[in-house]
């Protein structure tokens, strides 16, 4: 790759082209740094900010206003999961005009095994390689680590594990996971833990968490060590962990606040536990962290789920649900969840979801979709896969406005009986 | 399905919304006919026509203007096959808007078996179920049931063959092809024919050819006892066979020019005949049939062939060609041909095609769909669709302004080479 010249990183970094909102609030400093060996330079980076814009009164929901180098999100918002530099069947022209994504979510595990790193770099980060000009997160790998890999061995020092492409053999640290990060290039980096199952016993929760901790250090040590290799600054956010027991969701909590990150995050739940559990836990997690600090629910959810944790204080959200869930022929709407599979929709000329933001969803019927999806055709997939994120983004942006009017807590009440009915 | 009243179809049938090109000659006459035991209706309807605009002066390349009730298609086209009702890994939009599709191809055999003729004509038609309003042509559903299906007899009354879904029983018969196209509504369809397979001998030949001319009468009378279900124009196509025997495809070109339909097709070839003798059989057939309607090359072909048939006095194309070898990696771009998965395109960061009139081809780089191509992405073959569909619809639009400034012949001798070349 032809290393772009300092001056031109200078530039873009400092365009406004990058930074979307020319409202958004920005620190610029000046900071010298090595950069591989061709010396000493010095760049502009923008600090990340977030701005809490309003809380409800009958609950914990805030709006809130994230600002990145590659522009702002509102919050509370979702983040499509794009796993492998793609979020599946949807053109990213999609994603920004019918979806309305404000930020997307890659999976470091992936994209070190494929694309892998040469390429990733030569291509100038992730941004460039997908040709998405937006924010992205990406995760830390530990979970597909966990759930994808053929083999693999957790230790003190990090986790082996076997390539579940060629069965090929890694080995992920916590300083060499901020090192892929770096090279990923995303806006919000994740430090590496460990998500426990469920059930889990307590011993083994316990001596997780305490590991995650610990490799949280080292995280933050290494982060602090490196710097971004795009030009554009980096957030790196720790993750509670803790399973479902109060007093280590509690500690650890604490913990992840008291390493004063830019933002924070609440993993190992929804694996398995009882709605109940997973909003008890969240709840203990939020009055805890920091509330001048965004706070992503990682993993979570059903629209019900969501709503829920949004009025208990949650900011941010990802979940492969309304994608993979599409592929399968489950559609959420404005009015609720259709399987469009069933046979009751051989014949329904309505459109897919009249009420949705995508224009496609309301010029398609039911009885067409239903219909490429019993053919195995891509279309039914892409459609499908559109539905469900206009509508998930829908969601989050009505729950938005509703906080910023002050009436979300009767507005989720309704609005959770109607998009969890099966129609 | 209720059904619109006489007026709205009426209304809708005369509205410019329609006819696309207010320039376009249209005929407009007033027709009596009995409309499922309605009543006797008086519609109005557009005869289709074809306006010769320029014929090459050092070859018999023609660029022509076919007016149908869904708007008017400018010759010479190719067809993007829409096999069950969608262009596979295509948004209608994108066909519209990216690729500038003018007309699609739906497969009477496919459609016919899924969704069915009930949703067909529930939906009003192939157009408003799939919810694409430009033309569409429908090929006869013969070479599918030779191709596809299970088991196949054919007869001088039809073919009866199996479903290669449910392995259920079906028979075609010319009439019933005829009334399964009216049921899906198409702007051009075609008769009911046997393709034979190369090498065939020369008495299957002969035989074959026969039974298609005596098919091509029944199917001629009733698409004359018969209306079109909703409201606007159908033609039909009859279709010249012959296999590679010159004195068949003579007589069965003069026969097919005798009916005086619309428009004519060459069926037949481009089944593995060597593409000298597929020239051969085009040029011979294109010296017979009338040099003032339409002339349609069916399931032709690579981007050498179209330019060589267009030169020898072709107006239509179709073939999956550009589509499904997009699935497996086969691009074809203005500079020459790809396989986007050879290890060549890993880091190259140069856009697909950068002179595609796509604008995804210009800005997404062959780093990044070899990527999704290895990943086994969707988006892979969405993106290659794209650009293969919008690759071939350049072609022909090229093809066209040459014929039009009366350059082709000079220009097609050095594209045949460009766009073939392997890169």
């Amino acid at each position: 790759m032809k290393r772009k010249s300092f001056c031109e990183e200078r530039a873009k970094d400092c365009s406004g082209k990058r930074v979307k909102t020319p409202k958004a609030k920005q620190l610029l400093f000046t900071r010298n740094f090595s950069f591989r060996g061709i010396g000493i330079l010095t760049i502009f980076t923008t600090y990340m900010s977030f701005q809490l814009l309003a809380t409800d009164k009958d609950s914990n929901a805030r709006a809130g206003l994230l600002q990145t180098a590659h522009g702002e999100i509102q919050t509370p918002i979702f983040m499509p999961v794009g796993t492998a530099g793609t979020v599946k069947a949807v053109h990213f022209r999609e994603l920004e005009r019918d979806v309305k994504a404000q930020i997307i979510l890659g999976n470091t595990y992936h994209l070190y095994l494929r694309p892998g790193l040469n390429v990733l770099e030569a291509a100038g980060g992730l941004h460039k390689f997908i040709g998405w000009d937006h924010p992205i997160l990406t995760d830390s790998g530990g979970y597909q680590v966990y759930s994808l890999s053929e083999i693999r061995k957790i230790k003190e020092e990090g986790a082996e594990f076997r390539s579940h492409i060629d069965g090929s053999k890694h080995f992920f640290s916590p300083e060499y996971v901020m090192d892929i990060q770096r090279t990923i290039g995303a806006d919000i980096i994740m430090a590496f833990d460990e998500c426990t199952p469920y059930p889990c016993d307590y011993d083994y929760a316990k001596k997780s968490m305490a590991m995650t901790h610990r490799w949280l250090d080292r995280c933050v040590t290494r982060f602090q060590e490196t710097q971004p290799k795009y030009g554009y600054e980096q957030a790196l956010f720790p993750i509670v962990q803790g399973s479902v027991y109060a007093d280590l969701r509690k500690q650890s909590a604490e913990y992840i606040a008291s390493k004063g990150m830019t933002g924070n995050a609440i993993g190992g739940l929804s694996v398995g536990e009882p709605d109940e559990e997973m909003y008890g836990m969240t709840d203990l997690c939020c009055s805890i962290l920091p509330k001048d600090k965004p706070r992503y629910l990682m993993g979570v959810g059903t629209p019900a789920n969501i709503l829920e944790s949004i009025a208990l204080g949650i900011d941010m959200f990802d979940c492969v649900m309304p994608t993979r869930n599409a592929r399968n022929g489950m559609l959420f709407t404005t009015q609720g969840i259709i399987n469009i599979k069933n046979e009751k929709w051989k014949n329904d000329f309505s459109p897919i979801d009249a009420n949705s933001e995508c224009e496609l969803m309301r010029t398609h019927t039911k009885a067409y979709l239903r219909h490429l999806m019993h053919s195995g055709e891509m279309l039914a997939a892409q459609l499908a896969t559109l539905n469900n994120l206009s509508f998930y983004l829908w969601l989050v942006g009505q729950a938005r406005e509703q906080i910023l009017v002050g009436t979300y807590k009767s507005w989720k009440d309704k609005m959770v009986k109607q998009v969890m009915t099966r129609l």
